[in-house]
């Protein structure tokens, strides 16, 4: 006799950012949708240790040293003597709060069933959602396992709450140490590295790659490289970690294989991230991981097994919130047959470095490699007013575009806002216009967005001369 | 016999935003351009007391005040106890520096003449350059006219230095006044009452127009009303000044004909400005001004005298940096006979104001006035996590679009950044998208700019509802 259970037409795995969109779109079509969620609260790894408080943290750290007034006052300026870590985490919680509140309260709107507990598939069709003292078994026509990534904890690496840590121990510190290794410089390590660095400790960043963040613009990332220097980030690229261990003095030792030692109060392991899916029991489905528990998908995010869906951080790259969300919208929509339309090739991308860094298009390295004719129009910040006034003299943007038909191929930027600036690019290249456009619009002035003019103006200019 | 002078293509009398545009658009084309300036130095009323000063100063309010964290750490939080005019001045030389060359490099680059002193026309042809002891006479086939404006001085407010004083003797105020009556409710009137209100300067702005900025959408202008009111800003609409004096115990008094009595250590007088035309001498070149010395051009920009154009603040509304550059460079392009391209009717509005007010397209009362069917869908900052981690939690941004057609007609904001994320939706309307496009668009993760998807998606909600 087959067992009870509830039938929905979608169940969603995971409430982080892919989760929560896969469940809203198909619950707008007014469909049965339950969402389960591990943890006795919902909005994933990205509300509670990831992205949100990761950039809540950056924005109080960019106010609190005065960072942004630094051309203006002196590196020597500090807007707080004594910066605390009560002083940053205070509106870290602040924020969790409220955004934890408008999600519960999206979901309850929208008749979407929460499952709190642990999902695990008992056939292709059928999860039970473990609880602690009982177990639910839920019927899905359709799935979308969006149960997002954790930190890789090698063995050789001996974590230490405190002291080395992952990214889920970041909010967990003590206090802010004077110095820091971080291990791994993908997008989180050169994230807390430049937080950390701001706040003044000594950050020394290591990674067995000879180079940062390879799908941004070159140019980009090597004035980001030149900006981490600058505030006082050693970089230890093209090198591998050969051994970490606390001394007799409790000193964090980390020794490279090229025989170099770094002592350090705190050590950050960033190296990876692995797909959450060990309590999924996906066999049971028919499915399988690879080595680092990731599941794969096609262009749609169905899995191998098509009435499964995978989205977010669980497919890998680039594992960032806007695009995992996008992801578990389609995901939702084929798995409902909702057609969907999308601009997903345009998708931006931000990193939350300081400077901050947003991409659109393709880089410059992209296009070489494609044959495609392209001119640069390139604007500094400081030829803008409101980068003097925001004191940003550091920031770019830049314009690629064909040489031919002048259409806009990507946009580059490093600085402040840039994760705003660059959905005006984006329309722009989603419209197809050409870079003509940003010389026929008024900017508001003073604004950083003017960059865009400038950039254009810069760009023509190098195809007449 | 005809006296010496020299010969250009073009003349601009006038080095702000609306000349300095002019001047290089006719350098672009390799025309001989000439540039007077009154001053001894480049750059105009907006480089050395209006936008610039005035923005650069309420960037250095919202910082020290820690305005932006009020909503964080309450209202009583404040990150500079004892805010002197010399922190916030400070900067504002800095950036003017810093404009200052950039602008003055650009004329140089570009082959401009630069000439210093007060033009006069002495015929429609030739104006006279009179500086000190010299006066040098030039013939040019074209003119811009971009004199701009200059704050009105009735004879009934007895201006006195750092007391009773117009826009342009701000920063020449000696220190923070505890309390400050603002005459004049427009742009300028409200932007300075939003900055010293935020300062803890108790303010007491006066009107005769029962409403403020009437181009602006209704909705937002209330919202601006009860920040400003909640920043403790006494708003007086519809009163007129009957007296203002110096009274014996050095207060001063300004008197409504309502009977009402305001005492306040200093008085901004921000009623209107005037076409700077005094000096120009019209007449010799055929042309008349309005009562406060503006000239009327036609959607070209040229006068009644086909060889001479106008642009910016001298041809009065809106009088916004950003308008004025887009319409110096179309005076000079048509009265070369260059075409130029514009997408000016797409011309966005910044407003300074504390918080930020930006708009593009047109507002719910005109759409209401020519019988278009819209919708609206609307965005609280605080439904974003920027909003969130920024502490912006009264922001907000409404997209107007055609019920039918779902174009987008007009988006209005009103928060931090309103004036840079509006440029995203002017792009949009630019290449009359629907609002669907923010439904299929990945925007970075956190960004205010993530505010157009929600309120596309509520837009497009109130149609199915």
């Amino acid at each position: 006799m087959l067992e009870q259970h509830l039938e929905y037409d979608l169940i969603v795995i995971g409430s982080g950012p892919a989760g929560q969109k896969a469940a809203l779109a198909a619950a707008k079509q007014r469909r049965r949708v339950a969402l389960i969620e591990r943890q006795q609260i919902v909005g994933g790894f990205c509300l509670h240790t990831g992205t949100i408080p990761s950039k809540t943290l950056r924005e109080a750290v960019l106010y609190f040293t005065g960072h942004r007034l630094h051309s203006l006052y002196g590196a020597s300026y500090r807007l707080k003597e004594r910066i605390t870590l009560q002083d940053l985490t205070f509106r870290v919680q602040h924020v969790i709060r409220c955004e934890l509140d408008a999600i519960a309260s999206q979901l309850r709107r929208n008749n979407i069933d929460l499952y709190y507990g642990t999902a695990r598939f008992a056939s292709p069709h059928i999860v039970e959602v473990e609880e602690l003292y009982t177990a639910t078994r839920l019927y899905g026509n359709a799935f979308v396992i969006a149960v997002g990534s954790q930190p890789a904890r090698p063995v050789h690496i001996p974590f230490t709450p405190g002291r080395i840590i992952d990214s889920d121990g970041i909010l967990e510190l003590p206090e802010i140490p004077r110095s820091m290794v971080v291990v791994g410089a993908g997008i989180i390590g050169c994230e807390y590295s430049s937080i950390f660095a701001t706040l003044g400790v000594e950050v020394t960043l290591i990674d067995q790659r000879t180079t940062l963040l390879d799908f941004v613009d070159r140019e980009i990332i090597d004035a980001l490289v030149y900006h981490m220097r600058a505030d006082n980030v050693t970089l230890r690229l093209g090198e591998a970690v050969d051994k970490v261990f606390i001394d007799e003095q409790d000193r964090i030792i980390t020794e490279l294989e090229s025989g170099k030692r770094i002592i350090a109060e705190t050590l950050l392991f960033a190296v990876g991230r692995q797909g959450a899916t060990d309590a999924l029991h996906l066999e049971a489905a028919g499915l399988d991981t690879d080595d680092r528990g990731r599941v794969s998908v096609n262009e749609v995010y169905q899995t191998d097994v098509a009435h499964i869906y995978a989205a977010g951080d669980v497919i890998g790259f680039p594992a960032l919130a806007a695009t995992s969300m996008e992801q578990g919208r389609l995901a939702a929509c084929h798995a409902l047959g909702v057609p969907a339309e999308t601009y997903s090739a345009l998708a931006p991308y931000g990193i939350w470095t300081i400077p901050e860094i947003s991409m659109v298009g393709d880089t410059e390295e992209q296009l070489t490699q494609a044959y495609v004719p392209y001119e640069v129009g390139l604007a500094r910040y400081r030829e803008t007013a409101k980068g003097l006034i925001l004191g940003d003299d550091i920031g770019m943007l830049k314009l690629l575009f064909h040489r031919d038909s002048h259409q806009l191929l990507g946009v580059h930027a490093i600085g402040e806002r840039a994760a705003e600036i660059i959905h005006i690019g984006q329309a722009v290249m989603a419209c197809a216009s050409p870079i003509e456009y940003f010389i026929n619009t008024v900017f508001n002035y003073p604004t950083l967005a003017e960059a865009y003019k400038i950039a254009a103006f810069d760009g023509l200019n190098k195809l007449s001369a």
